[in-house]
């Protein structure tokens, strides 16, 4: 182990649950250095691991009582409460990380039942594909108790180059990984819904794809200014207004009607825009909006 | 005029319609030594570009008349016809650019009109807000007779550094200026959204608004991706499937739906996924809803 350590560092860590991420994670964790013990429910996950330097455990609370770090990774919070309620028992003392995908809801309860216990419990998630972890752009965000956080920030490190600690309630890093998720899943339907639009008029989709990085491009800008917006609660419209872009929308959705394609997303969206129009917001920004997403009950 | 001109490279150009837009761009042809005329429908738009050098002409025909190059830029379609229509004695020998935004239809329909009268007519699209015209960075699409814009291509980089000429069909610009609208829009529709998911769990727009640039920063490699297996009809899931990207999409919906958020632009992207998996492209990348959104009457 001497060799491939370095002794300040090192911290003995578990992952549990060798999927396509959880193998990514425990490479990450070789890679760095780190005395790796892993488990997966079902065996024959964990060949090109053991070659990296990983010792195999046969049972979750064997690996546990290897680690002081133990990191679970499955498919969904169900799994995960499963394989951590296996090695309860030997989990005080150390530090849980959760790195599951779910919704802040579940995160909750899995953190109320660790605290039951005196388990210290960090909740995270994953920004980035398989590939960019343990690359230094790889964002993964944390939340929980931050002297948890702290005393394996470095280990964690060895994951991805951007950890982001959100703060003490556990359900963050879901509510952080939903919201972003949100904008990815919109953006990706526009992505396609464009590809069909431009196929309609017989222009290839690689034709049409250079040109979206300059919407990609003005996005984060916009995001900026809209977050100012929202949290000022007031819309100056001067550089773009809602109105003006609700025609723009409704050209698109025009368009894609006429041509005979699925524009349910589309609708929605030039709807929206329209109850924040007809509630007073035609000279304001799109960031006006917001009062009709938050506000269902009352538009 | 001598000592604001290059003499190789001006070109004499009317600027019609002098709102926001069209004020911008008759300031980029006097900024790159274009002898410039200008008009509005209303008087008094025209005095800053006066001082810039700018002539005024009282009607739309006068500014056609000293011009050999000739941008409509009006608030829709209808407006620039009606403007193009008040001129059209004076049009034919000369080149018609209409950088009008609209639907491909009405571009056709002017492009028909045009050609009935021996107009050379390109139509085009601004795909940048009002301070980046002009500058190296500014995208404009153009479309129709290459021989026309190729002749004034020069003095067309003057609004801006990125001209895209697409074909020949006048229709083209705005087919690709409505597909990036497209993505656009659905992009600020996911954005605005976001920042309400994360405020409901007391999350203020302005934490959240940093990382959005991971999943700006990842839309245009995934266009590019996408753009290949849909012109393939291919779809491999490999990296990312269909099946896991919709479970994702249905945490971000349960968790918006528990909040009381307005979830209609969410649904939609969800039902288009699960459309796709009842098709049997759960294993698939997520390029494959596109044959869900093209085929509505067949799915
Ligand atoms: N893949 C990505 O690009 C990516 C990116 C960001 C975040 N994530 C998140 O990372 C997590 C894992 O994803 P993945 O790609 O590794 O998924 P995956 O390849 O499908 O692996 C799923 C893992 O969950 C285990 N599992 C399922 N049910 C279980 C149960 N009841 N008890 C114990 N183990 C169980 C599986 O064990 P068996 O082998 O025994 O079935 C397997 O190890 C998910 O929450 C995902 O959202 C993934
Ligand atoms: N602003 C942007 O950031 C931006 C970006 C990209 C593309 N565009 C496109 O550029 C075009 C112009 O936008 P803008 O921002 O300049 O709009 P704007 O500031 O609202 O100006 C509208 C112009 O249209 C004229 N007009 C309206 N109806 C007319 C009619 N029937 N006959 C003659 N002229 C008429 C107005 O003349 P009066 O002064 O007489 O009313 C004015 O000159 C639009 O198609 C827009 O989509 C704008």
């Amino acid at each position: 182990m001497a060799a491939m350590t370095n002794d300040l560092e090192s911290t003995p860590v578990a992952v549990l649950g060798l999927g396509a991420m959880g193998r990514a994670l425990a490479a990450a964790f070789l890679r760095a250095g780190h005395p790796t013990t892993v488990w997966n429910r079902s065996p024959g996950k964990d060949g090109d691991l053991a070659a990296q330097g990983a010792v195999r455990a046969v049972s979750a609370a064997e690996a546990v009582r290897a680690a002081d770090l133990v990191v679970v990774c499955v498919v969904d919070h169900d799994a995960a409460q499963s394989v951590i309620e296996a090695s309860a028992g030997d989990l005080p003392g150390r530090v849980l990380v959760n790195l599951t995908s779910d919704t802040p809801e579940r995160s909750r309860t899995t953190a109320a039942w660790a605290n039951e216990r005196g388990i210290d419990y960090l909740d995270g998630s994953i920004m980035v594909p398989i590939p960019v972890v343990g690359q230094p752009e790889a964002l993964i965000f944390y939340s929980g108790p931050r002297a948890a956080y702290e005393k394996y920030e470095g280990a964690l490190k060895s994951l991805g180059g951007r950890p982001a600690y959100l703060g003490e309630d556990q359900g963050l890093a879901a509510v952080y990984d939903l919201a972003l998720l949100d904008f990815f899943y919109s953006g990706m339907a526009g992505l396609v819904h464009a590809f069909a639009l431009a196929e309609a008029d017989g222009v290839p989709a690689a034709s049409l794809a250079p040109y979206l990085d300059t919407i990609a491009a003005i996005l984060p800008p916009i995001a900026a200014g809209t977050a100012q917006d929202i949290d000022a609660g007031s819309y100056p419209g001067a550089a773009a207004n809602l109105g003006m872009m609700a025609a723009g929308a409704g050209h698109v959705l025009e368009a894609a009607e006429h041509r005979g394609l699925d524009v349910s997303t589309l609708r929605s969206v030039k709807e929206i825009a329209d109850r924040a129009i007809a509630r007073g917001h035609a000279a304001d920004s799109w960031a006006s909006t917001i009062e009709v997403v938050r506000a269902r009950s009352t538009s």
